[in-house]
């Protein structure tokens, strides 16, 4: 196919979808390339919405990750209403417009995911909202600047999301509220870090409730505020109520189209991003995740897996043989003065897969104590008791102390399956103001194999 | 061999004697392990002396990196004289002691380097100084105690430990001048790094003479201080000279014990640290160091190097099989408010090697521009451009910038051989407060992918 017949259509403008398409423009200039976007703003950084919030990053255009699409066709505040693979065209609607088709040669995928809705009295109140959209931010901030402003805020769900808006609303003076229904927060980190988090969150004001399912929620009698009624006898009043239990894949598009949808309902993707249905490519939160250490596909909705299966799409589209490499579960948040950062498997995704874990932790300096400004990481590391194999790190420390790119050591070791042993091995940067010697992600591997032994 | 019967001897107390001889105890916790010290600071951090001399670490005894030897018997201050190969001894002399012999089952010879002396007229007189050893250290701090205090001083020498001093003496409030044999400073970096590197000295108020040879140094008229002489009509006068000019191997104990010599006079050693000689080790400063890259012997005296290849000979001083994996060239040094990290090979080193080197340079900011304190990195990446292999990365920004730990990314990427664009496969981690969804050091191998095609 030359350039002039290649016609690609890309359903979404996030960071899938952008990035399949300016890889496709990188490798053909010539290339025709349009992209449905279902609001106004096209590669918006979502994962910066509670730094608008906080007012840390007052202006939110500044929220968008490019603002040039060289090429790139984009048509805004359209929306694909169905897709005829046989035909290969999608019909598209404008909010102003009626119905019209595109031609595709290639379709790419990359609707993203949508927030969980939990099945509870009131989630419609007009003071209750969910955080996934540019359009939501907007709408959270009209109602932190109403007269009165609010002055409270209660957040159901202690993940990512409702973490960093907790951090978000306190900065920007609000009383902060966070309902988790586990027993700590953030279960994508082991027990012990999610009780370092919980009481963080606690020093900086947050009032921490654990162990509770909202069950209803209700205007209050002055009407401007909301009543919030839980499991176990809680009780609050709130001017605000977040809901951030999580996000689930938006595939019914692509199911309509003949799709096969796989784990947790996201569509199925080989590595090369091509689902079932031929010339149709899904990437993104949308898509499943192959997961390099457990070798089978995951549902891991991140916006880095989501750049890189873009641009594989975008390769693929083309004709090209790149395959998309695999997620370790990479993840890092900051809340507050503290940096939590994970990679690799939790402990139950390791025993069910076969693996036999052992965890270690340790705490050591992030440089050489002698040097000013030291400061105490905890690392801990799990590996298979059997060969050795490093299965997951996690680290957990304050902010600027390269806690970041030091999981992303533990990253580049997981993608080579390394042994836990091996990570001695590297040839890693040290001068005092920096490190040690032995890097802490070292000193925490030579703790794991002396203890092994 | 049993327990009883294993008596090492380690002949240095320095990273990679310490190493080898806590590796053996770890392994074997009946094992005999002497280290003999020529002065009285086992496992001192030399990388820390500038610390100490600049008053940022005003203990000195906080310099050690340990201070507990579990069952090792240390003995200070001897000196190893002979070795004899055949009967399996070593002679040692103590300073209030006659000789009296050692024997051993294995020799971990671990001597480390020495300065380099260069062969200038006046390098005797007492204010003229070489900084290597803790001894050395004090005798410099004297000198800037003195009454009245030493208040300018003459650097000879613009590598790690001359530009790193030349820190610490501003920060110790003195005048400071560094000579360059060079055009630029910090040859261990591309020439653009080395030119920054120079400004940032300057703009910390130190006097920067490049391209000049110094020819002699005098008493001045006043016999409390030096005059400098140099090529191209270099004059200064300073309070002390300190000369930093490289090292090189102390291997000559080893020779006389039948050991070879490799590059640069380094110990030859194979991949388990054995010498040529039965039963004799080598490991830090004093040895070759097997490279990686360019799968052959080099010359790299680095403390993390000698660590990892101490804990190597420990390990084959019992009969171990663990081999050391090889150095890949990484290095990092804070000068003021900059950090310059390094790893790979430097362009002249590629091309004699037979690579066809191509480098790209960009900035980008270390984290999101829109979260607070975001700050711009220069990245500058090397790659073969017949098969696309990495080669070599250097990051140069400020300090707390995770510029560490990020050349450690690359670091892993060259452990294991991969091509520049299969950076961008890595499952790296980001926040807005940490990095973008492609980090810097995979924006700048999509940079340099695209500049190749």
């Amino acid at each position: 196919m030359n350039s002039a017949e290649r016609q690609v259509v890309v359903i979404g403008g996030s960071d899938a979808g952008v990035s399949a398409a300016l890889r496709i423009r990188e490798l053909d200039h010539a290339a025709n390339v349009t992209i449905l976007l279902k609001d106004d703003f096209p590669n918006w950084s979502v994962c910066g919405l509670p730094y608008y919030l906080s007012g840390e990053t007052p202006d939110w255009r500044e929220l968008a990750h490019r603002t040039e699409f060289d090429g790139i066709d984009i048509l805004r505040r359209h929306v694909a209403k169905r897709i005829d693979p046989v035909a290969q065209t999608v019909a598209v609607a404008a909010s102003t417009d009626t119905e019209r088709l595109l031609s595709y040669s290639s379709l790419i995928i990359a609707t993203g995911a949508a927030p969980v809705q939990p099945d509870i009295p009131g989630m419609d109140l007009p003071r209750v909202h969910m955080l996934h959209t540019m359009g939501d931010a907007l709408q959270v901030n009209r109602l932190l600047e109403d007269d009165p402003p609010s002055r409270s805020a209660l957040i159901v769900g202690a993940g990512y999301i409702g973490l960093e808006m907790a951090e978000a609303l306190v900065h920007r003076g609000l009383d902060v509220t966070v309902v988790s229904r586990a027993g700590t927060v953030f279960p994508t980190v082991d027990t012990p870090f999610g009780v370092a988090i919980g009481e963080e969150l606690q020093r900086n004001g947050v009032t921490l409730v654990t162990d509770c399912t909202i069950e209803a929620i209700e205007r209050a009698k002055d009407r401007q505020r909301l009543q919030i009624r839980g499991s176990r006898d809680f009780h609050d009043v709130a001017d605000l109520v977040l809901v951030a239990t999580g996000v689930q894949p938006e595939s019914h598009l692509a199911a309509k189209a003949g799709a096969k949808l796989g784990t947790r309902g996201a569509i199925q993707v080989d590595r090369a991003m091509c689902t079932n249905v031929p010339n149709i490519l899904a990437a993104g939160d949308c898509a499943e995740t192959w997961h390099r250490i457990l070798r089978c596909p995951a549902y891991i909705p991140l916006g880095t897996t989501a750049h890189k299966q873009g641009r594989v799409a975008g390769e693929t589209a083309l004709g090209g043989n790149r395959l998309f490499a695999g997620s370790v579960g990479t993840q890092i948040v900051k809340l507050f003065e503290l940096s939590i950062a994970r990679t690799g498997l939790l402990k139950r995704e390791a025993i069910s897969a076969g693996f036999d874990p052992a965890t270690v932790e340790m705490e050591a300096w992030d440089h050489k104590a002698y040097y000013p400004g030291a400061r105490k990481l905890r690392l801990r590391i799990m590996g298979d008791r059997r060969t050795g194999q490093l299965l997951g790190a996690q680290i957990l420390g304050p902010w600027g102390a390269e806690i970041s790119k030091r999981i992303d050591i533990f990253a580049a070791a997981l993608f080579h399956g390394m042994a836990v042993a091996e990570l001695n091995d590297l040839d890693l940067s040290y001068a005092p103001p920096f490190s040690s010697p032995w890097d802490p992600v070292q000193m925490v591997a030579q703790n794991w194999v002396a203890r092994r032994a």
